[in-house]
């Protein structure tokens, strides 16, 4: 066989070494799990997770006494149902990582995946991060490579997702390159999520991250067992970027691998929403911090924004549900002009107040060329203010807080963790505590064990 | 909520009835079922369906109880793995029914969900059947909405596929029409399928069913739960045409829904091939058989095809597999030539026989603007033949041996079962003679038990 891009990629995720990983990339990466962690336990009591998770019980049939652990009920199923339903569990609020430059979202399909399967084969702690970096890294460069045009129809988190769950669950099982070609076939093949959901404020995006992880571990599983895949599903004449983009760049998929770590480029995410309006909604803060003004004070607010953001935000006008408003730039910045952050309590207490709405129909988003023109790879926040009183003020950040040159530390991290836990029930606080100490050595540990290993094992009959 | 092509669809798909459904459609019906049986069971022993089979015991856990029938080995397991396998299974041999003018296999995608269901349901015959027009009707519907230009990249039976699978399943779980729009949301936006995998005689095709089949199930699941799905996945700004298809015709939707049967439009494949080469086969069988032709008195066979026949066998040009094989035109023409018929058995033991290679490198493929324009409603077969002293014979089939106006009697549907099953030995004789006493009554029952319920019950433990 030829050398090609795609294999490329695939003898990448296959033998990344764990040694060859620089230090702050690994510590970066128990950053992003702890981070992870948060956000899977943040889906405790969602209804859409919680509907796949019923899904997912019956759908294995029996009782098993498998390894693999449902962060949030602390149960037991197979590792491909344990990679769904954790999937699921991790997006619903919004708070999971995002690589800029590919519009991604690695946490949500990489973790699962790496959890089930280590916590199965009783992985090391290195070999749960070198996977986990395998993941990041193709999952990011097939996202950079379908371009712009594939964000603006297909959730890129659902079709990347598939490539990057299943570089994760090849690297666990060991796959040799020509393997992981096969699983990368398998995945891409499957790959889909459409952003169509976000008008009914549906429940898909769960649907996406949960099947996501699902069918990336399913594609790697496959090949380990001899399943054949295309070679070229990526970049071949009826493969992924065929169907599904009309701007793919097959340089991008092997862009300096191995001395550009783009697991290290990922964001966190400060505010419970749509990565889009975290830009906009960091540059009014500095607006309203700067000249202190209160809400009352505020006349109308534009955002200068993407394309992107426009793509995605532009079809949510009145947002009907908790999930909905975190896609609507107006309540986002109605929430941080009035509490100075938009997380999962100030969405949930408050995202239909009536001071929001009111604050919501000042807002309005505009195309801006410059902001346009650096997106992807870095995502500008501008807004202009104009006050009641008829001042202007012209709002700017560069980086909106989260971005790796503005990243969070591992105490803001933890904070995270403990507010989402504490949000949806899944942890006491010292549970919160307890599993922090644990997950922060995820790296040296000689076997993955249990998140929650204090907790006396329940079974999850369906 | 407004009407809309989408709801209406799926309104048709929840309120169809089994006595509004006409008694010749309801026997068309039993005919498909019983000949999708035949190719599910020849599945057995093919190496990708067994190795997703293995997937799905393991995905499973633990032995269970459930009802559902796995065909190529006997074994229970849910519903959702139940039609994985079943699904993976029926689409090996190219043997299941096709839908001209929508280019999607039905039976591959829909029987295995109404099969598991229903049994797990324990449903009535009458229920079954219905549910399985609901599948039919729907699917073949959106795949003429999405047009040709989205069969150029995309297997339509695996993206479409989904959608069917969740109006059978639908319908079986009783959905009334606002949640049988959220399966379509849930299915559609799980669509995936592509061609690439030609190129590399890869396994995908079986992934493909089988996952249409699973992920219909499991949308139409969600839904009957609450899941909410986007409300015109197929027709919206950023739904399956937007991403997927540059020729949508939304009207094709709702084309005289409940007058027209789409369902009894389907044809049986009789050549165990890739349909594309049926109407080239049929042609030339008949110039040979006109003109007394032996395979070596020809010196030249020009197939004169639709560009949908270039698109998907142009790939395939040195055949290293029986199932690339069947994707290649000169190996069919050879085949026909060689024994009159292109089944199981003469792919198995001659595809790459000395003399169907001399045979394959006679054959060319041409566009043909007359048969391109009448595809896909009609699949006309025109071959020029040259022999070795020169004479020129032009053959032509209007209607392909298994089309409806040349269709498969119940006697001859029930040899291919028997050839089938023999193949891949999944049944006996007397087990397949058993078998299709019961399968012709499958309309008339009080309730859908085992397939083969003369035999023992044994478990499909991992």
């Amino acid at each position: 066989m030829n050398d090609h891009p795609s294999l490329t990629l695939a003898t990448f995720a296959a033998q990344l070494d764990f040694d060859s990983i620089p230090n702050e990339v690994v510590e970066r990466t128990v950053n992003l799990y702890v981070d992870w962690l948060g956000s899977a336990l943040a889906g405790k009591g969602a209804r859409p997770v919680e509907t796949i998770a019923r899904f997912a019980r019956a759908a294995a049939g029996a009782t098993n006494e498998d390894l693999c652990e449902v962060l949030i009920d602390r149960g037991r199923t197979t590792p491909y149902f344990a990679a769904m339903i954790n999937g699921a569990a991790s997006h619903f609020a919004e708070q999971d990582d995002v690589h800029n430059g590919s519009v991604f979202h690695p946490a949500t399909v990489v973790f699962p995946v790496a959890l089930a399967l280590a916590q199965a084969k009783r992985a090391s702690g290195r070999d749960f991060i070198t996977a986990a970096v395998a993941g990041y890294e193709v999952g990011i460069r097939i996202g950079e490579f379908l371009g712009r045009s594939h964000y603006k129809v297909f959730h890129t988190t659902g079709t990347v997702g598939t490539l990057a769950a299943a570089a994760t669950a090849g690297r666990l099982l060991g796959l040799a390159p020509l393997q992981m070609l096969d699983a990368f076939g398998s995945a891409g093949t499957q790959a889909s999520g459409l952003w169509e959901f976000l008008r009914d404020a549906a429940d898909s995006k769960q649907l996406h991250t949960a099947m996501a992880a699902a069918n990336g571990l399913m594609a790697a599983q496959l090949a380990a067992d001899g399943f054949k895949g295309a070679t070229h599903i990526l970049e071949g004449a009826q493969g992924m970027a065929a169907g599904m983009s009309s701007d793919a760049d097959p340089a991008r998929l092997v862009d300096r691998l191995g001395s550009r770590w783009a697991t290290a480029e990922t964001s966190f995410k400060y505010h419970a929403a749509c990565r889009h309006t975290h830009p906009a909604a960091d540059a009014l803060l500095a607006v309203v911090r700067a000249h202190r003004l209160a809400p009352r004070d505020i006349a109308k607010v534009v955002a200068h924004v993407h394309q992107g953001a426009i793509d995605v935000l532009g079809p949510v006008t009145a947002p009907r549900t908790v999930h909905q408003a975190k896609f609507n730039m107006g309540t986002v910045l109605g929430l941080v002009a009035h509490h100075g952050y938009a997380g999962m309590t100030e969405f949930e207490q408050g995202f239909d107040a009536s001071e929001i709405l009111v604050f919501r129909d000042k807002v309005t988003m505009t195309l801006d060329a410059e902001v346009d023109a650096a997106y992807p790879a870095r995502w500008i926040g501008k807004v202009t203010v104009t006050t009641t009183d008829g001042r202007v003020f012209d709002g700017r950040v560069d980086e909106p807080k989260g971005d790796p040159g503005n990243t969070l530390s591992r105490d803001e991290i933890a904070t995270k963790l403990h507010r989402l836990a504490a949000f949806s029930g899944a942890a006491s606080e010292e549970e919160a505590a307890q599993l922090l100490r644990r997950a922060w050595g995820v790296a040296e540990v000689a076997q993955i064990g249990p998140v929650f290993d204090a907790t006396p094992r329940t079974m999850v009959a369906a």
